[in-house]
């Protein structure tokens, strides 16, 4: 047993929650609401809170109106509350830190950082249970709610994705401050890392980041809701195209992760991913993460299925400069 | 936050095999190969070694000639050496530990152990990854080895589910010693407990105890594989119709852990669950088990499909002397 | 070539609505609308017109609020119009006919006819084709409105299953004077029928007859919607039981048609099935009727999954005076 | 009743068999049989005979070595026997018979005869049925043998898809000679056909044309398999991704058909498509075809899913020069 086998920490539990900006809250509300199923737990000032079905916690989705789509904060449930603070000492001496919150709707007090490249992050202990009215409480007790009569209901929050000017900073902070493991990631021929997913549990990812194409800090990638189901995303494609909700790419299985994927545009501008199978799930406590190269990266990327266009490489929220340019331009010429 | 927020332990990592004796080794190895698709890694003795296509390791499945079915023994993996160590020390305080064992094919040492109610259990951290000859080897760098063109292929090992004679003390040894949480369980209504669902991972179980309705002791419940899309396990109900198989219970789907289930049995006589969806996931790191009373627990067992029958709850392996009588006599009329 | 290839019939095309008594019309209709997703047409007196989104006429269904729940008539359409001139003079010959109607809403004039055992049935060429309103109209041309956002919404009427009490007579009708051919029949070991299954199209059938167990005549055993899709029975299933709407069995397989069931009961009484996968399909010109005979017959009625209750082979609507006490005593215990 | 109300034709009752030309017969027939799941029932000189688990007789596919992939020739079978001289003399009338052969292994005398275009078809009523051996032999009654443990097995053959210099005369003598209807077709701004889906049964075609981009005459799109299930498609395409066959296209949803479709090509070169779900059916007797224009065809061509490359629409078999010379470029640069 070689000295690399240092004890593992076990100090962050789930993503609890993802904070949207959007521009157009009335459409990204019925997007999540009237399409994706989502509940709408608390409406407050300019934000509404919402949850997947099976989400356990008050909200996983908190939609703030603002001037331009992007991302407002991801929130991280630690292990127990000794490893909050244990947490909050080890980001504060990367440097990171930003300071304490006295909570929000739906949680207690949280930590303020941001990862290497800019992204908000918040890092909490407390959490209100959702508490379902008698018309949505569940006959099955280990489901917070019922599974809702409209749309395509999704089933719970699974990850962000992030992109990032460098992704290898950002993956040593959240390997070394928070404790997540590398499950999968892309090494160009140059030895620069075009992408990097981790999580701290079974699942391939929490989160993960790519390399912005643009050059941009601190960007959205896409938030991924989860059905686990691939009828379900059929289902969904086929809402979408008749609501005129764009498709980006999918449905189609990624190699890397092994996930049923289908991104899409909620109204505002965010990409969202719809994860329709359950991918594989890593409980090996030793993993050697997978090394993508360039010479196979095809098969990482599409395993089969349709392709990603190169806007995917490209485009984040918010939008940079061109990007918002050409959006706006095909919305004139759409006219 | 009260005094009840101990640290929890993250020591044990995962299920890593299971050892299962049969009197019919020819018959039994058809099953988990031809039929479920597994794989032979190695044969030794009276001993074949089998893995799924996405177990990792050098088998998860170790089939043994002997004259009963019944179960050889569980094994389990550490998150660390360390963790090892400090779980053997646990278990030896519990006065349950038996001693360290060089190692099997497949793995390194590991410490034999037995719960309360005398399954034979190991701990381990050395394990040997499986490396697929080439025509075997996939083009999905995060897969072990292809998807078999034969049967209708399983895709890792799930959980197993023990028979005790009593629940709680083997509940109480699995939390307090090995750090399992306590997930689901079912409490009747003279307060005793006639099922529990533990974990250490986000899966709702990898290891459940039912009370053994004969009154026996370290007897086996079911051993179970996982499929994770629906169609599959419709698909190998099929084989198994055409191919004079038992389906005992199934497809349908358990309230209790959501698990959409089919209960067979290999022909050695061990009852094999197929799990053929995701179930759901526990990320919450301060989870209130799920209590199902009586009252509720037709919802629990049954959440839609078919019925479980009466057996279910009275047959394991080995048969107590009944249900071996039974057996035979049934085997006598059929001829 | 032999005398028995004589020139088959094609006069009748399709099954082309069922109207059902209800006497719960607002549950009945919040059962097909809101859980089934099956969308208003028109609504005139104590009468509601729906259709599923694939169905392409005015209505597949005409729920109408009466004392008893049973049914109220069949719709045939013919292949053409001399069709059903031709058919209405074979029927006249048989005895069996009751004359013409000038229409309904949706339809033009109809022949009324009854079976041998006393079903109302009907036989038109005119009908009235959905228009979709701005809203529902589908983006797919073939499509003849959207698939809703509300429940699980089926496809398309599959077929009817009626209850009589010799099967024999019925199934001479429809092959001798309608032109429907025999997939699938249970021949019992005295030599009569205990079911046939018949079809005018490749569908395994329009229309099956199963022996009355209670010896009564003119009932209904159910009607079938299709889904095509195993998971959307699924999903169905799991709004049933959140919902209290009884699932009487499945979903599972039948081998006779190998049809993915699942069958309930709407609110009024009546039993409807869903049909939930494609099954298969007889382009044969030239079929051999399928003879399930009682030693293999429990391969045929469940190929895999859930067992159908004693109850499946003796309710019907209207229920005979056994059953409506039986219900009606379920139904004050469980006050 | 307007005069258009003519008496349907119901002569040709079902797509019997395809023969298709492989210059690679033994790796072809390893994608048939080891992917496809197809068992072969006879071999006879350069050809073998092969049918799906569900194929009720000898075979669907003649599979015969030849210098160049292309179709060797498609049969149908008619409604009686009557129908099949009724069919040959018309077929005569219109200039397009060549003539009766004895028949071939699998069936009795055919007429051959040549679509406008030049594809050679044969019309027959005659044909084997498929009688299993003992191991093969089904225990559904309905079902002419076991689904097999092989591959990812297809259920029946389902349709052709020919190219053609010009659409509209060949789409004009299937309906009128052979009575097939017109279920949807493509007309450009220019007012010409670009394709048409054609059938004698609720399938929406067992025969499509669609414009041949190179103007050649006589070649072969595609044939088609049919599974009906997603999952199936979703485990072949895994399948054939580790075994190095190039998927064309899909898993993906067809507005056209709404079949659920993969394109893939087979050793030998010729394009086959697996369709993955039950598609819709026609059952309307007076069924108005639709028509998709360029405004709209977007949505006609792919309803969501992967897209169609551009030799999608150019590639048939066999290659003219140009696309044969392309493919040996292509081949030689991958050594």
């Amino acid at each position: 047993m070689e000295a690399k086998q240092m004890e593992p920490l076990f100090e962050v539990a789930q993503l609890a929650h993802v904070e949207l900006i959007t521009p157009k809250p009335e459409a990204s509300l019925w997007f999540f609401r009237d399409l994706l199923g989502l509940e709408v737990t608390e409406t407050v000032g300019q934000s509404v809170y919402l949850r997947a079905y099976e989400d356990f916690y008050h909200h996983t989705l908190k939609l703030t109106e603002g001037p331009t789509p992007r991302l407002g904060h991801v929130a991280w449930r630690t292990t127990s509350p000794a490893a909050l603070e244990r947490r909050v000492k080890a980001i504060e001496a990367a440097g990171l830190g930003r300071g304490w919150i006295d909570g929000d709707h739906g949680h207690g007090p949280a930590y303020q950082f941001v990862t290497p490249d800019g992204h908000p992050m918040e890092l909490l202990w407390e959490v209100d249970y959702y508490e379902a009215p008698a018309d949505k409480q569940s006959k099955l007790l280990n489901r917070p709610s019922k599974r809702p009569l409209r749309g395509v209901p999704v089933r719970r929050l699974d990850h962000v994705n992030l992109l990032a000017e460098r992704v290898e900073p950002n993956k040593d902070f959240l390997v070394q401050v928070l404790g997540f493991r590398v499950r999968e990631y892309i090494e160009l021929n140059n030895g620069t890392w075009a992408g990097v997913w981790l999580s701290v549990s079974p699942l391939v990812h929490e989160i993960a980041f790519m390399r912005d194409a643009q050059g941009a800090r601190g960007r959205l990638h896409h938030i991924c809701y989860w059905y686990g189901f691939p009828q379900d995303v059929a289902n969904l494609a086929d809402a979408l195209r008749e609501h005129d909700i764009t498709i980006e790419a999918g449905p189609g299985k990624h190699g890397i992760s092994q996930a049923y994927f289908m991104y899409v545009f909620e109204p505002g501008g965010n990409r969202v991913e719809l994860f329709g199978d359950p991918g594989y799930l890593i409980f090996d406590p030793d993993w050697k993460p997978v090394k993508w190269t360039e010479d196979v990266l095809d098969k990482g990327i599409i395993w089969w299925g349709g392709e990603l266009p190169a806007e995917y490489f490209r485009y984040g929220t918010p939008p940079v400069k061109e990007e918002a340019a050409a959006v706006k331009k095909e919305e004139e010429e759409a006219l």
